[in-house]
């Protein structure tokens, strides 16, 4: 006998409500991407987008069928027939087909409003729409998911013609109706309330829920809803999605796994959750919200000093769950309302007889508040941190000495713009070395001389890498003379730095950053 | 009588508890303009910080007292006495008085766990610090807010004993008892049925609520708080606070006053509540986030074609409240999920005569598609999106030409880092101008030399101000040449434009935006 485990089936739609978010572009090898990235982590469904809509779309349709998929069943969007169509000439429907997928969702019209304001059709012919459509389909052997759109707002109005939409597509044959608050302005418990009666009205169906965070309730929604019965959660990974976004599938999936018991992906795979994230924020080319729960970088960031206090004690004082659970990891920050003990944390790892009340402890503790008043911040810049402490404790020798420089980017009447020049100048005890370099503009131009100048020194700079590059203006309201902070991440395979520079001229920013990490790599060389 | 009206009391805890939040750090000054924002917008209560921590603090109190609120009440913030210390003799509590305010609150441990394993001290001995210091401060003439620290994981383990430190606070005389789920882990139905017990165990008292959103639930259960009982909700405005954050007072003001009938701030205000959210990130130096429900930018942009077309027919098609009523707007983004319909509506402005399915609209489409390609963004650029259509109409003639620079920045051995060079050539018609100017790095003297060679030809430049700045690096990975775009944003005093430039060099990409800027001003001025 099987046994009754309470399982929900994680349905991912950041190919499709994702794309609809405001600065997100995905390029056919992003979407092979993040198919990938989905099905690793475990989820049911991956709906990749609606092949309807435009020509990439099927592109994608016809490559991704050369990737097997070990979780995740792949699902092309698309809707109800047009109003007074042939569903079988229907082109939205024929191109649902032709994706080739096993699932289909199509979404139809649950609110009587929409059926005559927006369709303009009558209420009997959006009837015969979902059933036709999910009869269509399920004759071309298709499973179907029917997506309720409005379907809160509709049944708020109109309940009998709400529940007689669903109950239409369920008699056609979908595996699940899955109920849709599309403007994302329901309360928790109107969602308890409605899906509570849904279940009622029509039994033996399996629901599905999809929230938006237009009221920013969409994970509560979610999780309200699989209390009241729904097995599905339709959502996007990060939460991208139109407006707002839609329900943050690792926010619920955090919650429901770790915190009720449900198995959303396999528990082994839990602790890639933070890794699933930051992939398909890579791949999308957006920033991942660092305060978002569980996967967020400062998710497990402690930084008042009773709170980093407290965790040392005993971490559930201050933490719900343990990071490592989603493969998250515990951070103390550094900055004057976090305290010394902050600070002390790293300074032992360097000198562990020094104590929280040594004068060299205090002095950091100053010179921290001084820099971050000038406009550093060590929280994301650990490297340059560590050179600082190492000066502080009288243990830091400059490995070089950069003697000069010179940039200059131009362009010419009737010419088109030129790559900029750098000259630099270092020294290493008594040698010096010039050397010139070109690049994408003053930058890069720096960037590439003076590695180059340095590597007649210091072979193994060989292996250094800039790995990432930010800029940040940090008073935006000086425009073109604000101070800027540049942190600089960097690596030689072995290991990752992070390093800031601040001042108002970006090069010199830029310069203060690249020269803290190459100093760093070298320290680290010498062991 | 008076009347009986469903009153929430906002208690803002920006300047305290949004202090610990990741990136942020206030000065003096900028916690007097965010009081001074807190009170216009209406708030009951702003916890302004605690006056024991460092000395900042104690400096703020002395000069916050020189401005006269309207709406808030001032709040002083810090703990229970310690242990086995003499209530008015704890530099703590003195500190509390010290600082003059109005109200103070005052955290105390409610979880037993909390008394013995971090405090160090026994179950009788935590009661103690509770009714010694509330009734000090009373005596004292404060009121007093009683956070109840750990509230909700406290109950769990141990009701009776939480409930026992509740008792204490309000026979010493609190007037709310605040109840704080500080590990941010509850579910909505938990913080539900708690407070419910609560209302019953401690009859008469006032309740407040006081949540993080470690699980993406800080909204949902306050709301979920306020529907047991709760009447004083805790949070900071934008969310900012310890690792996720704290509960968002900006999107529980809309919940609770647009949707569900409570008066949380004067209604007159509630189109204020955008601006107020705005102000506080800017002095916060903070990006407000845009996908922030009720008064993030994406908050009402609709990108999909559907859902323009639908908004366009009736706009609570897609909308969940009017964005007008937290004084937010509606915005249709371009881009190829978008289709022509958002593209038209900008060009019918210059050109009504145009319509869908005109060649120009199509080719301007695949211009758009070409440029996001390469990195371009035109959802905040408007001002050169008017002059890409411009050009696609034929009604655009330059009213320049940049016909050489030279940027150079250097720095010699033994001198500091000098101010960059810029050389700049412009015609305007037959007429060349050259000009020369020094600036805090290369982009600086770019912008002041090239404002300066035309201002010759174009007086009303000397209104033209940069107003904003900013640089993204798009593709991080590829570093120091990577592709970036610059958004700057400039005004004449009448009118805000915002322009965007796109090149692997950061001149480049200013250049571009600050040509595109001036270009704009100058055909405004042309009428």
């Amino acid at each position: 006998m099987a046994q009754k485990t309470k399982r929900v089936d994680i349905f991912d739609s950041t190919l499709r409500d994702g794309a609809q978010g405001e600065g997100i572009s995905f390029s056919v090898t992003d979407k092979l991407n993040i198919v990938k990235a989905l099905d690793k982590l475990g989820v049911a469904y991956i709906e990749a987008g609606n092949p309807f809509s435009n020509p990439k779309e099927l592109e994608f349709f016809e490559k991704v069928k050369g990737l097997t998929l070990k979780n995740a069943r792949l699902t092309a969007f698309g809707s109800t027939r047009r109003r007074d169509a042939k569903v079988a000439e229907d082109g939205n429907v024929k191109s649902l087909l032709a994706a080739g997928t096993p699932v289909c969702a199509i979404f139809g019209k649950a609110w009587d409003f929409h059926a005559t304001e927006i369709l303009k059709t009558t209420l009997q012919e959006n009837l015969n729409m979902i059933d036709e459509t999910v009869s269509f389909l399920r004759e071309n052997g298709r499973e179907v998911v029917f997506d309720a759109e409005h379907f809160f707002d509709g049944y708020k109005h109109n309940p009998a013609y709400a529940i007689e939409a669903l109950k239409k597509a369920a008699a056609a044959g979908a595996s699940t109706l899955c109920l849709c608050d599309t403007n994302g302005g329901c309360f928790p418990d109107e969602i308890e309330a409605i899906v509570k009666a849904v279940k009622q009205a029509v039994r033996g169906a399996a629901l599905g829920i999809h929230t938006h965070n237009d009221a920013a309730l969409a994970v509560a929604n979610s999780l309200m809803a699989v209390g009241a019965g729904a097995t599905q959660v339709q959502g996007t990974l990060i939460g991208i999605g139109e407006r707002t976004g839609n329900a943050n599938l690792c926010e619920i999936i955090g919650n429901l796994q770790l915190k009720r018991g449900y198995r959303c992906i396999p528990p082994e795979n839990m602790s890639g959750l933070c890794a699933a994230a930051h992939a398909v924020a890579e791949i999308a080319n957006v920033r991942l919200n660092k305060f978002m729960a569980y996967v967020g970088k400062s998710a497990f960031a402690h930084k008042a000093g009773m709170h980093i206090d407290g965790v040392h004690k005993a971490s559930a004082a201050f933490e719900h769950v343990d990071p490592a659970a989603v493969g998250n990891g515990r951070r103390f920050l550094m900055s004057e309302v976090g305290g010394r003990s902050s600070i002390l944390e790293k300074v032992q790892k360097l000198d562990p007889t020094v104590g929280k009340d040594s004068p060299v402890t205090k002095e950091l503790a100053e010179a921290v508040k001084a820099l971050e008043y000038r406009g550093y911040q060590f929280e994301g810049a650990e490297a340059s941190f560590e050179l600082l402490v190492r000066k502080y404790l009288g243990a830091y020798k400059p490995f070089f000495k950069l003697e000069k420089f010179k940039v200059i980017a131009e362009q010419n009447t009737g010419e088109a713009y030129a790559p900029a020049t750098a000259l630099v100048k270092v020294s290493v005890g008594g040698s010096v070395e010039l050397t010139a370099a070109e690049g994408n503009g003053p930058v890069n131009a720096l960037d590439i001389a003076l590695r180059r100048a340095l590597e007649r020194f210091f072979p193994r700079l060989r292996e250094f890498k800039l790995t990432d590059y930010k800029v940040r203006i940090l008073d935006s309201r000086e425009t073109s003379s604000a101070v800027t902070r540049v942190l600089i991440e960097s690596g030689d395979g072995l290991e990752t730095f992070n390093t800031v520079g601040v001042s108002r001229d970006i090069i010199e920013a830029s310069l203060l950053a690249l020269v803290d990490a190459i100093e760093y790599k070298l320290t680290r060389d010498q062991g």
